[in-house]
């Protein structure tokens, strides 16, 4: 049994994270810290998990989570990187859900997230968790940067167009909406039932923390720079991404059915990555609880714009599932013990 | 493996039997029967069950459904009790998520629903599938009547009290509230979203079918004639019920305490019912897409009525789940063979 | 023009006040105070109100309040209670949305709110504003105590049967489900939609503020002791009360023509409730955004329990609403003056 | 006054009609058609309307309608195009809400909405009702095409832009996202709050009925061709439009302080487009109810894409309510005449 840890067990990748983890075959879940509940039972907090997981939480401790052979971080930002590198010479592999680990580039990182990154050091070893794209790499690391959830439906979705060179890379449009657990479970004004139900809006026009995570993913896939207009919605339900994205043909257009065939192609082994059939609308409520991507390919008026419709739930694929996809690959396990759940429809 | 037919597989009843049963160790979903959808893939209907069900939609035919250990009715009422006997005689084994097999008296049963019942001569063989109550019976029957929903929530939170005589058995208040799936997929003005979605209503209040069910099973349980005010509402939300319990005690009060250990005994051994805390509110999220029942005991101002509160999702313990779980009493399985899973929170 | 002051302009029924009074064409608002957005716009905070209100929140001074012919307290729990009597002495009148001024019985106010009541010789002057049954106090008045959303919606349902004296008023039972911004505007994680989104559940069941203020109503209504039974929920909605009460007759039934004869004559004359036709069941969304109490009454298979169904909005009638009707009085104008305002539908 | 028939009273376009008709000084709703519901009370249907509204639905007539000075078609397509002529011959003024007179070209029509078109002989003098455009036609009209939804945000959206040639009008994108009313009062599977709650999906990729008219629109105001992708979506809200639009410049970059300067003068006159002050983000729930656009402006990065984004009530400013600011410029009324209503926030 690989035992885990949880660092920043009570937001909602952190129970997320249990959800799956409690009745993960192989996994046994050890550590779960919160500085703030310490002493409480974590199904006292969560009493979806009663009958499942019987520990306390308790506060982060290296010492403790040193007894771990793998230690999860779903905390904010810029904690992560404080306490990996006493992790991981204590020989526990890292899992990070935050955002410390993802940018290559430290200066840049601290442009974003304004602070100065605590342990530069470590970036080039990371690993993004992107299985679709490092697999090899993630197999063998010690240290996994997991993906934001808006960079993992927009890069999924992208990723087949930009790796054969199809579309104008200085023209590209990410129109993406977001259920309200996105923002996490802190209390904040703007994220109360009555400021966001029966309402939609854009934020963060100006500029979100994900597009340099993006940028990076798809400069990589297309091995030339890119420009990319992100534009994040709020929409009124509790789960789900709908990532909406546009590009334009570079050279010549290239059929839908060519499209269609290239993306299935591109997919073809990934249990996570589902290409529907031409002309299909995926729907968020087909992914939600599961660690599925689903993806369409639309060429509207059969013009030179490629519409690609990318869902995924942001809590599982956009990140609690895809850190354990990635933890099954480190520890030589089937990339998808663990994760056979099937979304809950309706 | 148990190869299983679901009759009816276009509702949300059957996809929640498909949800389930397509990841039961022990069962094959072999035939899906819809006459509107007969030559259409099941995951075509629903992209939710890709790459799990394998199956096409067929025709209702006895002869196919005859190939079946179990078949599974998630039709409207009116259809199992027409189809129920032919099988029953090809040694198919029946579970019944419609009200066909409910009631033990035809008469009332055709009074309710509004036509007269077609198969009078199995309702006294039929067990009432609530396997807190008759996990024996139900052991060893080859006709269920699985449980409405609301009658699961309101007689698992009334049965204590009922079966001790605490309560006045003349003035019970249910006061329940359902998402709207329990309305089923069916194309109504009334659930559209735009009539239920940010509202809040009561509905048959004059008397709702689920209200001789009730009566019948709390009457039972107290050995007793029962008088029930049962109002439903319709809460905007997909899934869940909860219902509010209202009793007055008969002869003298009993404390809190005693109140919350009699709970918890009574459902010590149960699986899929959990009494929560002493102060706790249920909430219907806890058990989103899982298989429990959660309970709390409350008796405000520590006065003469007692209040209990009970949650379900409507469409697991009350429909699909509960269904399993009765198959998996028939067939000799472990209670909860296929049905850990985990509330989806948030 | 009426000089308008809004004491704490930035909760929900602050907004609330500020929608229906910039349109109300004798009410110029003068004053709106906010000690956290001094030197902000209205509408900078509130792009509903651009166009309609031009001024700037000022933190709450005595002074210049007292150069308004009337003030709202929109406030928390203890506030109104520091400033009122300064006002009233500057002939001001004051209209409290808050609960400081709703109890007669300063000790009790003590218990439930938690402090000591720091005006106590106000409590008997002030006007409880239910216009059903105050209407002539309240015109003469200059002290309102605007009652609570919930004491609203379950004293309409609730008087008629009471002043008749037709119910036993030891079991009188409330069953009420209200929108979340019942919650206020407060940055509070079990208000955030991830919570409360798609959930429902039930609160405070072992006694909410709300139950001596709805206590001491019924009382006065029935001339007699009463003891109430009062449940509150949370539904996945942003507006709306809809109250479930239940009570027996005391002596013998009354039929349901009686006393649909009985509300419609009790209400007869009442602008804002609105008995429906026999058989109906109110909606909350038939009421979402006007003054109006939609009531209807029930008697289940005949028997022995009345079922009262009682849907308001909460901020209006629930408060802004009904406080701009009581300040109607207040100032000898048409009771409905800037409350024609019809519900959002759907 | 005004004596107006609302031919299809029965839809959410229709109500909404009479919600805000209703109020209206100067008009007094004589005749409400409906061939189902004819006989039936209009506010037996709809609550809502109780006190205001003393009509019974009627079948619709010609002979009584020619009563009217005008009648509002709230109809599906289809249904105006029958009997508007008979109405203009009989002096009586028509606005039709559905899409029969919107399209200048017939035979386009008729590829769209698959049909031949009936009365292609009024297509030229019908006039296109969007006031910020063509105000001095609309005042002299007898027959008005009211703008679809999605077609007026997105056209407000992008008409300062085009009018002044900024952008590449080969390459425009509308992202828009619509509630479920949009959708219309009709029993359909696919509308049904258990299909559409928690969920968001695109559809009609491949082409809109909206598209045309759309294109039509912004062709006028470019004075060229336009090739405009626009991909509509379903978010699970019962009101509100956002479109969320991207243009490129088509010969240098234009300063975000420059658009905005832009939109304010191109907008300053008009009493329903209401230009946010830079950096804001347009929120649907602050013209919930109302008859406003809101508008804002967007660089991300400083790049050369611009983002506008543009939010609607679609039943008020995309169909209703923009019925109605149009009726009153027909009949020389101010244009806000009866359309001062504040969005219902929270």
């Amino acid at each position: 049994m690989i035992r885990a840890g949880i660092v920043g067990g009570t937001g909602y990748t952190g129970v997320e994270l249990l959800r799956i983890l409690a009745l993960h075959p192989e996994v046994e879940v050890a550590v779960v810290t919160s500085r703030a509940d310490a002493g409480m039972r974590v199904d006292a907090l969560y009493p979806s998990l009663r009958g499942v997981i019987d520990v306390v939480f308790s506060a982060p401790d290296v010492d403790v989570l040193a007894g771990c052979d793998v230690v999860f971080f779903a905390t904010p930002n810029g904690t992560a990187m404080l306490m990996a590198k006493a992790l991981l010479e204590r020989k526990v592999k890292v899992i990070d859900l935050s955002a410390d680990f993802r940018l290559k580039d430290a200066k840049e990182w601290g442009v974003w997230y304004g602070m100065a990154h605590a342990c530069p050091e470590l970036l080039a070893e990371a690993v993004y968790g992107l299985p679709e794209v490092n697999r090899e790499k993630i197999k063998k690391t010690r240290l996994l940067a997991c993906p934001g959830c808006y960079p993992t439906s927009v890069q999924l979705g992208f990723l087949p167009l930009l790796e054969k060179g199809l579309v104008d890379t200085k023209h590209l449009i990410a129109d993406v909406k977001s259920g309200v657990s996105g923002a996490g479970r802190k209390a904040e004004l703007a994220m109360l039932m009555s400021e966001t139900g029966e309402s939609f809006k854009a934020y963060s026009v100006s500029g979100h923390r994900h597009l340099p995570e993006i940028t990076q993913g798809l400069e990589a896939a297309a091995g030339d720079s890119v420009n990319l207009t992100f534009v994040p919605h709020l929409t009124p339900m509790v789960r789900g991404i709908h990532a909406t994205l546009y590009a334009q043909f570079s050279h010549r257009k290239v059929s839908l059915d060519a499209l269609q065939g290239l993306y299935e192609q591109r997919y073809a082994n990934e249990l996570f990555v589902d290409v529907l059939p031409s002309g299909s609308h995926p729907d968020t409520r087909n992914v939600r609880g599961s660690n599925m991507c689903q993806i369409a390919i639309h060429q509207p008026q059969g013009g030179d714009t490629v519409v690609i419709l990318s869902v995924i739930d942001n809590l599982v694929k956009g990140a609690a599932g895809q850190a354990i996809q990635n933890m099954n690959l480190m520890f030589g396990l089937p990339e998808d013990r663990g994760l056979k759940i099937l979304a809950l429809y309706p």
